[in-house]
């Protein structure tokens, strides 16, 4: 059968809690075009999925037609890649198990495949961004929450039940700060949004010093992170404790796994060195040690407007091609 | 190239502190034939390699014959297998990195495997034990120290840098114990042998009950197990903490990784109920809550006396046949 | 969650257009017990579920409790792995495409996988038989017909659609010997049962020598064998012209796919050197100069009357366990 | 470890008898710049090595600088991946086993890689052309010779030897044409550049019809080509003969491999549909019958100009990083 055309594109897709985007992308991770829409605006799935469909079948048209797309990666909370449902996503107005990778797909005529973000965001890292040429790697994103997808042997490790990855989940002081899981002294109470805001409380608590935090009504990371810029003491300190604890979670991860590199990414890796160094001192003072000064810790090198839709093009390669008309 | 006789056996070698043990083992698991001698007799490690080659060759010969062995393989405290050296075995005689395979297969004329403990169990446990069938599991030794290797999609998992599955290594308890690694409140400190018998020393000094283990000089965990059977309040207390500890370092391992089990081997294990039942509850506890009920806890289904040379004996098969000779 | 029990046993049954047998293997490929069934005798499939389900309950009684059954590997003609369908079977009573695996899975609350008889074979003799530590090789079965299944990388290969494996319809005399399948010239139409009796008789009627061969109405290839045994020169012939064209079959599969071994199973493989001696000159003259003396040719090293049920059970490992009463 | 800098690009080079041509290649396929020089200017090794290495050198510092690159790809006729050894190539200047990988390295301090053409060009197919979301495919090169290489479950088959793919001197015709590597009946003696002249000619003698071709000395297969595009009925003929051969010697690959497509490359390929239609109906005419209308053929969708820098630079990727400075 001599093929003539070949489906050289395919579409990403990003669901979030606030937006959803799609994109068109070639087999080079070039974003030839884009679109959005809010979210929760449709809490009716099905609303959604003429949403979804309608904005996928717009893009395809204005880029190269419906007829050179191969495929569709979704990118989403709660998704498991095995399934292709959305299994109890805690903030998507969508409740229980959702088989959205097939609903799709019936809708468009193409195969879909789904993936949770952390997953997502390593596949995206391993093919165009930092992890690419790398086996054995894990990638953490960092943010409202924590998440992470490792490598192993140049395969994504999801794990028996597929719920590998739950980093932030890891206890790090037993009897600690209560975590919205259920658990105490879970990781992200401490390194996530929340955690680095009760951090910085409690070192101005504990401070008599002066601290431009000190003025702030409603505290958030970015603030911190801005006056860490400005010099402030108290500030700097709060990204200390929080690097010296996500150093020791990471020792834990590293002496376990052993793997090339951690890639962060998410908001709060914006912090960059007022993270990063006081993480890096700690991971290499608790890690197993003959791995000092082996484990790479890195940025991701994507951009966060095209990361999440970049890696759910990824994504959509590894389905099989897939049409209802044939 | 018509083959006649196919090589159907491979010689499995143990080499601990105290003992080194030869198998002569067929493709089912059957040991055929064993022998062993003193470690530390050979403190040259010319004369353990001489006497090695002896006591493989006699063994060959008594169980059908060298031409019939295909290979070999090595389980050795700090064996990498990427390299087929022995590096910086801290406990052994043979000091620094030693190619133990390549000068092991020069004098047999056979291709030689070599491996740390951890990963022998693993392959021995896959092929004929407690992880048959399974994909992603973990195996985790406890002794006198504690190590662990894991299988992730049907692969050991070795890292980045052959050196992953250092659980004992983990950070339980920041600014605890001290280790012999040189850090502080490693998981090792608490449940390999000596931490044992400190708790159960903890135990003792903290409560005004009697116990039997008052009467003890010089405990081991053997005797408090003992005494757990005989319903020692303070003994069976001693392992409860034990496996407090124990669940919350494999529920790290657990959230992060989700194996279908763990396997537990080496003498402590031996404690069985007494050490499993409190780590299965602190397990539970401290999981990510969507694996509650998910990962199994197993002992090792393979028998002491074997488990070594036969896991070694699934080491020899992964080598290419070689042969000086052709 | 400590788990007491293991499962340490699977169920493999080879299904053939004649008998069904069933078998409950261990782990390490001890057959406990066997029984069987004629094929024919259920035509409509509910009565062959049933059947087949009453052999597995009994078998599994008898040995060890059905409590400790894992799962249960299934051989059968055109049976697909992928699908876990028979599909479109010529020779078997259920027409068209069977969910086998599903439809016995909820008869017996146990995993159910499936395959055909070349991929079983591949698993057996990896597992239990002559290709065991070999990571790519070739199972070749012959006998009223010809199938093969190879792995590759350690894996086995199924190829794009599950078809991988048609040797024996690869075009060995453009325009030669009419097949069943519609092509003309395959492999199968000189190499298998009816091909090696036509070849037979072609060398009787090209020939003027007198052969025993030319008292016997009905020839088939096991007489053939026997009087090669006896010296009968055009009984040689015979084998040897297959032996050549086999050679060339081999010989191009070997330069594609460069195995360490073929491995020979199937009654046709019963003529031993009669085949395999003028198979290997053929294939050491047709091959890739660099392959000359690379590729080695072997006969099964299992019994014939366990390679099918034992294959499958080592399929039966390949499935998750499941039940249907948790 | 904090690393600031990420090497980001690789060096793809290809060596053929006539020239050898270096670029820096970034992760998404992005030729930054090329350079080139003559091959047989530098018959010995340790110049050509010095002229290569000045050639990266340069390359590198006026792209990005020598910092910026993470490793070397190469692609070269008889290049051994698993050793890094050039191995007896017929026509290069350098005889033997050549272990240029190891010496290049030594001399740019970076780690370098090799593997023969037809494994390079699946690798660049793979990652940005034709195969790209595919896990088994075939790619297959056309020219002066024809060579193949395979993907089984998505990962390249090298076979156990190194030397799978040599569908070019499968068997299509018993005691056919004289095949330069001592054979007879070889694939490439018909499909090849000599061997579409030699059936070009055979067209000729045996047909009194006039052809352009009449009028040429020097037949080749380009203006072979030309004259099918002007319609000689002759010169389709020609073709049409090597594509009904080349569709048996690829059904026959197919029947056994099952691949979902044959990626067509190199000059012969530019015969477009006066090759490919016969090739195809022969192919479906002598394919194994599940499997009609089921394999693709496709042309390379990478422009020759780049096609094996472009592959070597992803088979630059697959080495780990590598500096003599640390």
């Amino acid at each position: 059968m001599i093929q003539d055309q070949l489906k050289t594109r395919v579409v990403g897709v990003d669901v979030n809690v606030d937006k959803t985007t799609c994109a068109v992308v070639d087999i080079r991770g070039n974003i030839l075009g884009q679109s959005d829409f809010v979210t929760s605006n449709y809490n009716s799935l099905g609303d959604f999925i003429t949403m979804l469909t309608e904005h996928i079948m717009q893009l395809a048209e204005a880029h190269g037609g419906y007829e050179n797309i191969r495929s569709v990666g979704i990118s989403i909370p709660s998704g498991n890649f095995r399934t292709g449902c959305i299994e109890n996503a805690p903030n998507l107005p969508w409740k229980g198990v959702v088989p959205l990778a097939a609903m799709l797909r019936d809708q468009l005529g193409l195969a879909v495949a789904l993936a949770n973000n952390a997953h997502v965001m390593a596949l995206g890292e391993q093919a165009f961004g930092a992890a690419h040429g790398m086996r054995n790697f894990v990638v953490v994103s960092l943010g409202s929450g924590m998440g992470s997808c490792m490598f192993s042997n140049g395969l994504v490790h999801l794990g028996s039940n597929g719920f590998a990855g739950e980093v932030g989940h890891t206890c790090i002081k037993p009897g600690g700060r209560q975590c919205g899981c259920g658990k105490q002294g879970c990781l992200e109470t401490y390194v996530a949004s929340r955690g680095i805001i009760l951090t910085a409380q409690e070192v101005l608590e504990e401070s008599p010093e002066p601290s431009l935090l000190r003025q702030v009504e409603q505290l958030n990371p970015k603030i911190i992170m801005n006056f860490c810029e400005k010099g402030d003491v108290l500030a700097i300190e709060a990204f200390r404790r929080t690097g010296y604890l996500l150093g020791i979670g990471l020792a834990n991860y590293a002496s376990v796994f052993n793997p090339e590199a951690f890639i962060f990414a998410g908001p709060i890796s914006k912090a960059g060195r007022w993270l990063l160094e006081p993480t890096s001192e700690s991971l290499e003072e608790h890690v197993f040690h003959n791995l000092r000064g082996k484990v790479k810790l890195l940025l991701s090198s994507i951009d966060d407007e095209i990361r999440n839709v970049l890696g759910a093009s990824v994504l959509a390669w590894e389905v099989k091609e897939y049409s209802l008309f044939k």
